[in-house]
């Protein structure tokens, strides 16, 4: 007697992983790059910002690293720190990395930018917070 | 005759740097350790929270990341990244030093937590808001 | 003799105040109607979501009500509340009405959800934040 | 024969009501009073903030509205909007009503402080963000 096996197909409709790695753009028209120089959940990268909060000053390209959760899905959890090379503030942005049906990547984000406070009195307004919506740039 | 030299005193208010480095507390009973393992703005450290949104999670002790300007005040701007090690989700913290008169430290944050959504639809609802208040453990 | 009297004209760039009263749809599918019963700064409303935390809940129209700023500007910065009449749960709206030059109307808003926590120390947990786009709905 | 009735005692561990309405300081010297002129969800009030972010900007006291769910729980939820009368911003409040084992209340809350932006293009730095306690004023 042939006893036969159950056919099991898995099939995966994410078939694209969302990689965090490589050149982004927002819809302000700031530019990132994200490189993983080793295996992990680490990764560093540059950030070329379109926009400051004081207008005048002159942009510089400055310094992210972060962490994603690339282990749990195709769609990774990740957040990251920009170290503004040109002003005295920081900025954190945390977000997921999606990817639709035609292997479209997109980062939704949100963060929040931090000045430096003159004391503990004043750090109750140096805060802001807001979105951001990351694509990959047209070649 | 004698030209005296005018005599000038610098006097620093803030005889003390704030410095984010070595063990910390806050409100919520959380505790961190931030190490810095070479000169410059990164510094990385682990962080044992003692609350989750998931009741019932054992919680792991996690590691972070991050970056601080301490080149332009004795009350550095710092931001850093947490990715849970128990669970599919990365918080941002950033805040600010600061130190008082008697060179009491703490450490004013603000954070956002993400959570991973299934989908792109669901990006909405997965981004937390809220603060905490960071000071030495008492000996 | 005839004294010519100086000709001025008053050309207003933003000839189209921007208008937060009538129908709006967001990103999401949401529609809302601001409605102001009388002159002033507070206006009210309903709001339909189209999206909710908990899966499965039976979406009902909920009361809105707020203020704006229109007294200094044709793009009047406003907040408003929504107590969810179908989750005990409050969302907080702030944004900015802009108008285009083509007289195309958005509003661009931040929000704060708060969910009810069980006990002060639940607190930390209970607040989401995010961002919606709301313009008019096409007839 | 004697049907005994099955004796049901309710006891509310929460036997004091956490209640908006009345005055409230905050950890920044701000004074705010909720009133409720008519039953129901909505409510008025006057805020007096002890801090802007301009320096130097005359002070005056601002109205707010909004609504509560005061159904629900013993420990309400609620979100309101103050109008500032003397800048042209806007903030939104979101918190809860917490009262303890000694029937002390206090109101943990988070905030959104919009400032009105030139244009869309400067929506991105107008959303401020942070938490506030209230608490009771010492007589």
């Amino acid at each position: 007697m042939l006893v036969q096996p159950i056919q099991v197909a898995f099939y995966n409709c994410n078939a694209h992983k969302c990689n965090l790695i490589g050149n982004w753009t927002n819809e302000l028209g700031s530019n990132m790059t994200i490189v993983k120089p080793t295996p992990g959940t680490i990764f560093t990268g540059s950030y070329f910002t379109a926009v400051t909060v004081e207008n005048g000053t002159v942009i510089k390209e400055s310094f992210l690293y972060g962490a994603e959760d690339d282990q749990h899905s195709d769609q990774p959890v990740f957040g990251f720190v920009v170290n503004w090379s040109f002003t005295v503030s920081i900025s954190d942005f945390i977000g997921q990395c999606f990817v639709d049906g035609e292997g479209v990547e997109k980062l939704e984000t949100m963060w929040l930018l931090r000045a430096k406070a003159d004391s503990s009195g004043d750090n109750w307004k140096a805060t802001r917070v807001g979105s951001n919506l990351f694509f990959r740039p047209n070649k």
